[in-house]
């Protein structure tokens, strides 16, 4: 008799179930539902107005749509909850929910409704800058070693800012909340009545690592004196492997899903590095490129290596008993909206639409026709900074090569040749800090429907890429989580790398690199490194100081 | 009774004439037409095939225009021939002209018609890059003087390079050929009967000067030792400078006009420097800024300076007694241009045509509320290379400070701001190498239509900017050397200084910097000028390395 397991993904505007089988990985069904409150920028619910860089999410919305989207997938798979073994959710992070002691969130309390604070900060609430800034300066004063980790920068979008800013502008709900809680960790609490943090974001997001733990309180106070004992008083010092099992479905989160109490959860994860198993192995060695409108890598590696402008290194991130890396790419499928929107002339517009042509696959089909060089153009990627290596929110976009025959689909090329140089540094930097990248895979949805792009990569990077077969590769990723929190016992496995072998893989078709491109791609990949040094690292702060011009003219 | 005067702007694709009153420069009509040919860059009209980079026209175009448009304007304005004192004319140039001993082009000629070489070389006809280069290397190594009055370059649009491509690919033509003429001085010669080749070209084009003459015949057979006596055999030392009277109309030169025989010719112009009388003045200490599709600027004084990276220095070549300066930007308008016809998107050019407005005031108007800096863009305006002060047609286009929020208005500004900055580049390179400029003066399409460009311009240059008044400048200079050829004895003027004060004038709208401009201006100017020597000076050619994998790639 066939089982079944259950991934729920929770994106940045919708989550997403898919139930697939166990020991086949074959993925039957999958329904998705959108957060009714979506991201809210601009409004609390009660009407509150927000400020510039503010970025929340309601709790509610996580429950609903677990409610909808478990159901309906098994609905559609056939599938009855005796048949389910267990499941697995993996979430946005750094997201931050601030609850009491029962575990709710503050915003759910009529007394707080009203405060911003007491919501949960979305992953891109950016609005703790100024406290991550005077983090990362005191802790580069102190020569703090887990700067280290995390490629010299802690960034504003994580736990400790955060909740810092809750303390600087609102102590007294800073006093009112009991937990600070990743919401992934929340979600599960909410389906099994288990606190059970998970490593991958203590780890990535909130400076936790298995051999130190976290900082220490000597840190937290010179960060201020009220957050001395901030771990103990409103975190948790127990942190949870990635492939541990949370807990059992409650009854309470049987009403919520569908599925039967007793059923296994595995602890939360973060909605990158779930997606590694998808790939069909969990060996040291790999690096997986999760495209989409950024880019996330994830790289697993048996040697722990101080790697710099990487995003973060955790031991039993990603992996249990592997060091999982992450880096990152600020903007990627970005761009070529950016460039979309903004850039492609009328003409190109009603051609498409003639072509019943969507105008991504329209200059992609015309840039295609071009050779590597042959555009004249260099660009650098960094229309939303950079993330790594350089890990600088401040860098902006760059072309140069312009002339008056230059054309659309020219610069569309020129940018998505970018994001692969941006990319290549990426591999480049890890290899050349001691960490052996053997295989490179890419997921995503650019990584499956542009081919033409996917050949650009394989040509700069000079490497073979494989695609993830599955088009869903975090929520396959956290459904094989789902069986591992089952045990083999339950008809699951005993661990992440037998899952992935049976039930991840990848794409037949790979890309391989094509000789009289490489080399070509070589000179130009050395044209975008000077251009990338010469901008990124100091020569010119040009793009900072047209910055600072820009805030000051914009008041 | 009122007296006028004619001058003719024969441009690139048409030519003008415009009727003007002498003593009041009051402009009664003008006519245009089209050469019909226009330009010639793929097939000659008998049907042989052009190389790339080749540009001919038809030297009866200028004829039958001539035979149109001073008949026409005449008719328009309501002025018989009695009453037209004389006529002026301009020409592009370098645009070369081959002649037999009775003056008549090769081209016309039935043995020589299917002979690409033996038809009028345009000023842009490019395929003499090779020659020039050549020529440049040799004037380098034999340490030519003659080289610092064209800031250090000869370029292949100019007179040597065009005749010594004619004796590389066929010298059997070059030995057939009587002599080599600008075309303006061939219309003049049309007219007049009379060979008065005109100081300006001869000086800008033709490397003669009024103190040293041409090269030598060393410097000519170390190119080429057939090319020994090109200059007496195949040009002439008879140089007019500007203001001369070149002869009077001769019963033929009256059939094709309609103008009387005897009417005062003045010799030919180039078609920017004749502008300089149309501001009202042509005193020592004044830039004209002729600003089209590119910008040709020019600069009186007395006193001779060796300037870096303009175009060339004639004594006489403007004004008889003054220094003549030549500088330009390769792209001013069609900067703008290539930004409307392949950057802006649909949604812009339906809001423009729903306002019933082109997408350049659309741009324009949008780009017009932002603040100076706000945008947080730079770029090098470069798309068509770099005539002042780098000399360096391998130079291309760059623009940096690209957001995810970067909007198109935003970019069109930047390119706006781009051509401001290289204005500036060749006013303080003039000032810094002794040559004073007093009075800024803008004419053309731009200057008469953009408002806010010049805004731009004059807190950039942090100058007031004043306009001429005429919306035909070129003519209205033509016409008053027509008034200067005919002479106070008949009713018109013994210099052009009299006439300028009579006939010219500028708006009474200047432009006038605002100081808070100016000095975010100020900060963006030294951003500009630092990219401006990093990616033109030779610290990173990445430019040049791109245009050669270019080429190599094109194939």
């Amino acid at each position: 008799m066939a089982k079944y397991t259950i991934g729920v993904d929770f994106g940045t505007l919708s989550a997403r179930a898919l139930v697939a089988e166990v020991g086949t990985g074959r993925e039957l069904a999958d329904a998705t539902m959108n957060y009714p409150h979506g991201v809210m920028d601009e409004y609390l619910p009660t009407g509150e107005r927000l400020k510039p860089d503010w970025a929340l999410q309601h709790p509610q919305d996580y429950l609903d749509c677990l409610n909808y989207v478990i159901p309906e997938a098994m609905k559609q798979a056939g599938v009855s909850p005796e048949d389910v073994i267990g499941v697995g959710i993996d979430f946005t992070a750094c997201t931050v929910v601030a609850v009491d002691a029962a575990g709710t969130p503050l915003c759910m309390k009529d007394e707080y409704a009203h405060n911003p604070h007491a919501w949960i900060k979305l992953w891109k609430h950016h609005a703790a800058q100024d406290e991550a800034n005077r983090l990362n300066r005191i802790a580069e004063e102190r020569g703090e070693e887990f700067l280290a980790r995390y490629g010299g920068k802690i960034s504003s979008e994580w736990m400790v800012p955060k909740i810092w800013q809750v303390l600087n502008e609102d102590p007294a709900l800073y006093d009112a909340v009991d937990r600070f809680m990743e919401a992934g960790d929340w979600v599960v609490m909410q389906l099994t009545g288990v606190e059970a943090r998970n490593a991958c974001m203590a780890g990535y997001k909130a400076m936790w690592s298995k051999a130190q733990g976290y900082p220490s309180r000597d840190f937290f106070r010179a960060l201020d004196p009220r957050l001395e004992n901030l771990v103990e008083d409103k975190l948790s010092t127990h942190i949870y492997p990635i492939g541990a099992k949370a807990g059992e479905i409650t009854p309470q989160g049987a009403k919520i899903t569908g599925l039967l109490p007793g059923t296994a959860v595995a602890v939360a994860n973060v909605d990158a590095h779930v997606s590694l198993p998808a790939t069909g192995s969990t060996q040291a060695g790999r690096m997986l490129m999760i495209m989409g409108t950024s880019t996330c890598d994830i790289i697993v590696s048996d040697e722990e290596h101080t790697v710099p402008g990487m995003c973060g290194v955790v031991e039993d991130g990603v992996v249990q008993g592997l060091l999982g890396y992450e880096a990152g790419q600020s903007c990627v499928g970005d761009h070529f909206n950016w460039f979309v929107d903004h850039c492609v002339p009328e003409e190109y517009a009603q051609a498409a639409r003639e072509k019943g042509q969507n105008l991504h696959v329209y200059l992609t089909e015309k840039a295609e026709k071009l050779k590597p060089g042959e555009s004249g153009l260099i660009a650098l990627d960094w229309w939303n900074g950079n993330r790594s290596v350089l890990v600088d929110v401040d860098l902006t976009g760059m072309m140069l090569g312009m002339t008056l025959t230059t054309k659309p689909e020219e610069m569309y090329r020129a940018l998505i040749e970018a994001t692969a140089y941006g990319a290549r540094v990426i591999m480049d930097n890890f290899e050349q800090s001691g960490v052996h990248i053997g295989t490179l895979i890419a997921c995503g949805g650019i990584a499956k429907k542009n081919p033409f792009l996917m050949q650009v990569y394989a040509d700069v990077m000079n490497r073979e890429i494989q695609v993830v077969r599955s088009t869903q590769a975090p929520a396959l990723g956290s459904a094989m989580f789902g069986a591992v929190a089952a045990g083999r016992g339950k008809g699951g496995y005993d661990d992440i790398a037998e899952a992935a072998a049976e039930m991840g893989g990848v794409e037949e078709k790979q890309y391989t690199p094509i000789p009289e491109n490489v080399a070509v791609y070589q000179k130009l990949y050395e044209e975008y490194l000077r251009l990338h040094d010469y901008f990124g690292r100091g020569a010119n702060d040009v793009m900072k100081r047209l910055k600072a011009i820009k805030e000051n003219q914009r008041g």
